[in-house]
């Protein structure tokens, strides 16, 4: 595949494994339940990304960066509505 | 810091973001109720991941591919709950 393409499908799976976590902070926001959420999963998940946005900005790779920096907003915030909302 | 230190670094964040989605399928297969999950979420996600781990094989970057492998079972395993469960 070209290689320009293969960049292409980079990108796109970044955007993807960032913008996922909208519509589950926009439900949860919504309904003020998240009982079937999983503490475990978004306290483990914030550092991970938190370790990911890090990574990015000691070896200097600016889509990591990005990536990352907008997702720790999202998983954040779930991580937040999970200890408020229960 | 030390070039190493930065690749463990790296590999600490990988294991983190992958290894995060256990609880919640251990959460979601014992309870068996999934209301609060995002089923947009989950269905962007498993197309993300996919496209991480095509990518990974595409460029042959074998981290990339054994972490987002693993993560789209654990994924793909949540979104079909959603559908199942509700």
């Amino acid at each position: 595949m070209a290689q320009e393409w293969v960049q292409m499908l980079g990108f796109a799976a970044g955007t993807m494994t960032t913008a996922a976590f909208v519509p589950q902070v926009v439900k949860t926001w919504r309904s003020r339940s998240a009982s079937d959420i999983s503490l475990g999963m978004y306290a483990v998940l914030t550092c991970g990304v938190f370790s990911w946005l890090a990574y990015g900005l000691l070896v200097g790779d600016w889509p990591v960066v990005a990536a990352n920096g907008v997702t720790l907003v999202l998983v954040a915030a779930m991580l937040a509505m999970k200890l408020v909302f229960r």
